[in-house]
């Protein structure tokens, strides 16, 4: 059975533009901080220093988001996390914004597991076991 | 024959993250920034006030990047802009982020043309024809 | 007696930058967050819709930060807001940025209620009456 | 006899908020943006690795910025900068902003030379001599 992690922001000013709305990419923030929020919950971190200089971290590899009905200064906004697909190497989100009943936008998200090196270009490794244990039970229903 | 519209963004110091590459989230910045800068270049601009309260905006309806490389502090980042499909009501746009023959990620972003009025919720407009003569040009191919 | 207000952010990845520490001017973000959450616990809010085409809002006229100690990804920061001084037309807050017993930074920042009307310069106005009862009680006490 | 050094920037979309103007954290990050501009001018970078894991950093010991009046959507701001002060670990700039001949803002900086080693706490160090150099024509007469 599928589960959710639900986390919710509040719309600050500087989150909004001169349209009056909150500036569109402010949404793949909220789901990134969304997915890291997620992490601390299971009691991981999205940053995890290794031994040496070595840090393992999720780059993304791709962020779409569709838009449906802005956000408002003040609003709070409901930020819905759900593990669409655990791949070997990487990891796939859908997100959904909503304000009560209404749906603001809908978020895919893709990050892969890096080993960062300083210095170094980034470079692709399975996911550790410690992470794929945790993440199992948010995996989205097989369709 | 299509047409393109290319400009450069140098990466700035508050754009980087602590993984020591641009935050991604820039990406989708660059994207609309590039498209302003484009719609300048035709003698346009995307925010038009109209007569009384009306102002046509041009909120994003879906926004995608893919990416495969990153960017540093102080890279100079080519930002290539084509008109994928002039809708009656929006525009879809393809742009590809480069530095020099390394290739950074590859974006789309749609953008629906409204009517913006005070305290008003948004309301799809047809493009006016001023827009759509000067942006036919940069019309990418049809495939 | 002077009475403060606290809350806490939690640094979030997207405001650190390739230094490793969260980039300075996030610490000028949050004063004006601790601001917009301080007028809320009052109830009032720092968008005040008038009657009209007419809106009070409360632009910076100084801000300021001394930085003494950087904070880092979730880090948890504890952000103490203290009215300065309440003027006729402006605020004067002081604001004290700790995590634990560790000091990060000290702000001040002056705001000036200004009425906002639509392709109208700003033009500053006396703070309303139910914004300083409120505000009174925060206030820091005469040196 | 005093240098300045001039650039200006092209106010963005994402840079205003529903106040219809540039939120006001973006003069901090253009102050800085002028420093590395200018930094680049005279052939440095204001990150500069050295042997090893050590890292030459500039973080910030203060700014402030005093506000006169807004920035709209595509102005294009002047942002003249100069070297108020050469201390033996800091440096001190002014930097002045305006469209045309109106005065935005006023804003001050001070940061030290750090050197920034890998989890290590940042460290002040006296400015190299290959920096000094070069920054002394742009320093203010002493008044």
């Amino acid at each position: 059975m599928a589960s959710f992690f639900v986390t919710t922001r509040r719309v600050e000013f500087c989150e909004t533009d001169m349209a009056g709305i909150v500036h569109f990419s402010n949404f793949y923030r909220w789901m990134e901080q969304a997915e890291h929020e997620f992490f601390r919950s299971l009691g991981l971190s999205i940053v995890n220093h290794q031994s040496g200089d070595s840090t393992i971290g999720w780059p993304r590899v791709c962020a779409t988001c569709r838009f449906e009905s802005p956000a408002r200064y003040e609003d709070i906004v409901q930020v819905t996390l759900m593990v669409q697909r655990i791949g070997v190497k990487s990891l796939t989100y859908d997100v959904h914004f909503t304000i009560g009943d209404r749906f603001l936008a809908k978020g895919t998200m893709k990050t892969v597991c890096c080993s960062m090196e300083r210095d170094q270009p980034l470079r692709s490794i399975e996911i550790p076991r410690e992470y794929t244990t945790e993440l199992q039970e948010y995996r989205a229903e097989e369709e």
